[in-house]
Order: structure tokens, then sequence, then C-alpha cells
């Protein structure tokens, strides 16, 4: 999916939310126990419940990975059934890849050839050979991490060179040489306010993929107002606040219900803006 | 396994060398094409045959994730054979994980309770509760991301702050207020050189995990020279130059000798020192 699809979805849905499919096996509905792939029965009734109200899925690869051979088979399925029912729907695989070259080229096929998501997010630590293997898919995505929503974003990514350029800004200047916003996202956490007005300065037509609205306490109108552009440039996610808003046989309901809400909020700021 | 019985198996094996596990699908010798699980066919046969001569082996996930579910049942495998057949040897699997608190928990799950691994590598950029989650472990061990082998490493990690502390030294000063070296090791690149000397003064008794002998053009000499303490400290990783030694029927024997031609420079130099 392009740049400009991805737009014109969020314009049809009047909406910017992605749901992030984080199925953790202990906390899925106790019905769900005895069927025979719990975590996909579970993300199958979240994602046709939400498809309306958003734009985009994110499943996390460690969610899936802990649950060993059939927490795979569970993803593999997810995002097939995705793919096939909901298939204007933007899968980021949430996986913070990234290894010296020919082994992110590995990565690379399996998220993009074997799976067929749209994007991955990846971690920038070990620089441009690590990242650019990801580059070369048409129509597929790096997300890249830049400043994070996690308290831990404080230890590295705020450092200061010697010319007060801090780290998360390093990494989307020179990153921004490897792909431009027709190929490369960046993630902002929401708990960052208005650090969203220098990751604007520069990457200001990048779309950002923000998490921590929601359980981790980010704001949805402070992301907006610090961080939107005029192609609304921002997919939100929340994962726990939709997914877990029931425990009983009434989650897809309370899923749809909580997704709902958001993309109303959502709504109101995009015609706001005009958009 | 404790920093002291891994000390104990590098003085009676006189080696510290790693053999890395990065069976590329389309490089295996083509006789093995049919067997039921090629990689785990390759990697029990290089396993075996290496491992008079190593102390430790490690599997790099993308390898394996880019077969989809077969290459997480040869993971699986390899994992369990090196467990049962050579339970003296130290796992490291080769992952590059992190992520927010939450989430790095359930990667820690996957890898220290569902596969019993006893090392994972991790990456830094997120942070303490990204790495913390992996340190509630007895006997388990963080591998965090320091000054990497490849190309991209001087694109972030050799930034400098304004009081001229590069980014993997921060790394290295701030990882070590989470977990001593009874926890966590680091890895450093050998085509880095002299760099190990600055390493050492911030991590003077840590384990280091050294990719990119061989292959990628460092030299075992001058890691050991810069790099070696009174515990040795190193594990030095070798992948593409010894499990590629031949594509024939014979790829197992040329394993065995490439592996026993560093295990025998690595006992000279373990002797020079009087390990």
């Amino acid at each position: 999916m392009n740049k400009q699809e991805l737009f014109e979805q969020i314009r049809l849905k009047r909406s910017f939310l992605c749901v992030g499919l984080d199925p953790d096996e202990r906390k899925l509905p106790a019905h769900l126990a005895d069927a025979e792939d719990p975590i996909f029965e579970f993300n199958r009734a979240i994602i046709d419940a939400t498809a309306p109200y958003c734009v985009s899925f994110k499943p996390n690869l460690a969610f899936y990975e802990s649950c060993g051979l059939k927490g795979w088979q569970s993803f593999i399925r997810t995002v097939e059934h995705i793919r096939a029912n909901h298939p204007h729907h933007f899968i980021i695989a949430d996986a913070k890849r990234g290894d010296i070259g020919n082994t992110s080229a590995m990565y690379a096929r399996t998220f993009f050839e074997e799976l067929d998501v749209d994007a991955l997010t990846v971690a920038p630590y070990m620089g441009e050979d690590s990242v650019t293997p990801f580059l070369n898919y048409a129509g597929k995505w790096v997300v890249l991490l830049a400043a994070t929503s996690n308290k831990g974003s404080l230890d590295f990514q705020m450092t200061e060179d010697a010319e007060g350029e801090r780290l998360f800004e390093k990494v989307l200047r020179v990153s921004s040489a490897w792909g431009g916003d027709d190929r490369m996202m960046y993630v902002v956490g929401a708990t960052r306010g208005r650090l969203f007005e220098d990751v604007r300065r520069l990457a200001p037509h990048h779309f950002l993929l923000v998490p921590g609205v929601g359980a981790q306490g980010g704001s949805l109108e402070e992301v907006c107002r610090y961080g939107m552009t005029d192609e609304c440039g921002l997919l939100v996610n929340s994962s726990r606040g939709i997914i877990y808003a029931s425990s009983g046989t009434d989650f897809a309901e309370a899923a749809a219900a909580a997704a709902r809400q958001v993309q109303e909020q959502m709504a109101e700021i995009l015609t706001a803006r005009g958009l």
C-alpha cells in the first residue's frame, strides 16, 4: 500500500486508528480456552469487529513467539485473515528487528515475501546496512524506532551530541537519506507531547506510528495538535484499551465500542482540520 | 550456566569459539535437500562435528524465521539437540529483541522458559525497561549490543555526546547498573580493533561476544590483544567461515576442520596468557 492509498483509507474511514493485536494467552476470555487456536479465534473476532473503525492492525510478534510454534501459526493465520477479509487494512508486524545486512535481508524476506505484511518495525542501533535491506520492496514500509513511548526511551534516545542534536533527531535526520516518506515511517510515542514539534521539523511529511495512547498515558489531542500534517501523517495505535475492553463473551462487541469511541474522536479532529 | 562454569569450559576445551548456526536454505549442501528437515539435519551434523572445538553455539533467528513455521521447528529442534547431547555448551539465541517492558517480558518467557537457551542478544535503543525483564532469570544472560561489527555501526554507536562519551560507551556505562557481569555480556565486533581497550575501561570483567572474525574481516589476534581478561572474557563467533567450509557431502568434516583450526589458535593464545 502506498502513502496516497493509506491517506485515502484514512479519509474514507474517518480514522487513523491502528489496533494493536497483542493477545496475551493468559488474558484471553475464558470461553475461548477450548478453541483449537484460541489466539487466532480471539484475533479474528477483534479484527472483524474493529475493522470498520480502524485503518491498520499491528500484531506484536512477542505475543505470538511466546507461544512457540502454535503462536507462529496463530500469527500467520491472523495476517492471512486480514489480507483475505480486510484487504485495505495496513498490516504492521511489530517485530523491532534489525541485524547486519545479510541477516536483515533474511528478516525482510520473512515478513515481506513469506508473510506479505505492509510494514515492519525496525530498531536503528545498528545503522544503515541493518535497515536498507527492508527498503527494497515496492509498496512495503520500514517503521523505524525514533522516540519510543516507554520510560527507558530517556536512557539513550534523548542523549545530546556536542552540537545539541539528540539521538532520536540524528536517527530521523540520517535515516531520511536511506528512504523517503513513501517508504519509511517513524515510531514516536504518544507520551512525548511537544516533542512531536521537534520530530516534524526533521520529518515534516512522514507518517508516524504512535503507540502509548491509553494504557501508557498519552493524549490523542496532544499528539494531533503537534504531530498531524495535511495528509494526516499519523497512525495512532491502541492495544490493551481496545482488545481487553471486556474479558467476557462480549469481548468483540466491547472492543468494537472502544475502537468506535476512538474513531469518533479522530473523525472530529480530521473534520476540524479540514481533512 | 554461570560465569565460572563458562570459564571452566573454556579452560577445559582450550577454546572460546562460538559457532554461529546461520543456515541459509539456499546454501545448504545439495544432498540434504530431500531430508524431512534439511536445516536441522545440517545443524545437527555441524553441531556434533564442531562441539569438541567450541564452547558455544549461536543460532541467529533470522535464518529460521525466514523459513516460516518449519524454520521455527528447525530452531527448536536445534536447541533441543544441543541441550540433550552437548549439555555444557552455552546456547545464545541471536535475536536482537527489545521492546517496552511488558513485551520484553513476553520475549524473555519465550527464550528462557519455553526454549531454555542460556542467553539472548538484545538491542539497547529502548533503554532500561526493555532490557531488565530478561535479567530476572537465574543463570540466564543478556548479550546487549554495544559496538557491532557492521559498517552501519558508525552511524549512531560512535556518536559523541557533549562530554565526549560515545553512544556505545554510554550503553556500557548505563547498562552496567541494570545487571552485573554475572548476568550481562556485550556484543563488540571483531572489526573494531583497539576499541576493545575503550570497552575494557568500562566493562573490565564482562564477557564480550565478538562477531566479525572471518567473513567480516576481523582479526583474532587483535581482539585477544586488546579484549582478553584473566578469565578470558571473550566468546568469539564464527559462522560462515565454519558452517560453509564445504558445500559437499563432507560439509561436517570440513566444518570440524575449520573449527579445529580456530581452536588451535585459541589454545595457543590461552596458553600464552597462562590460562
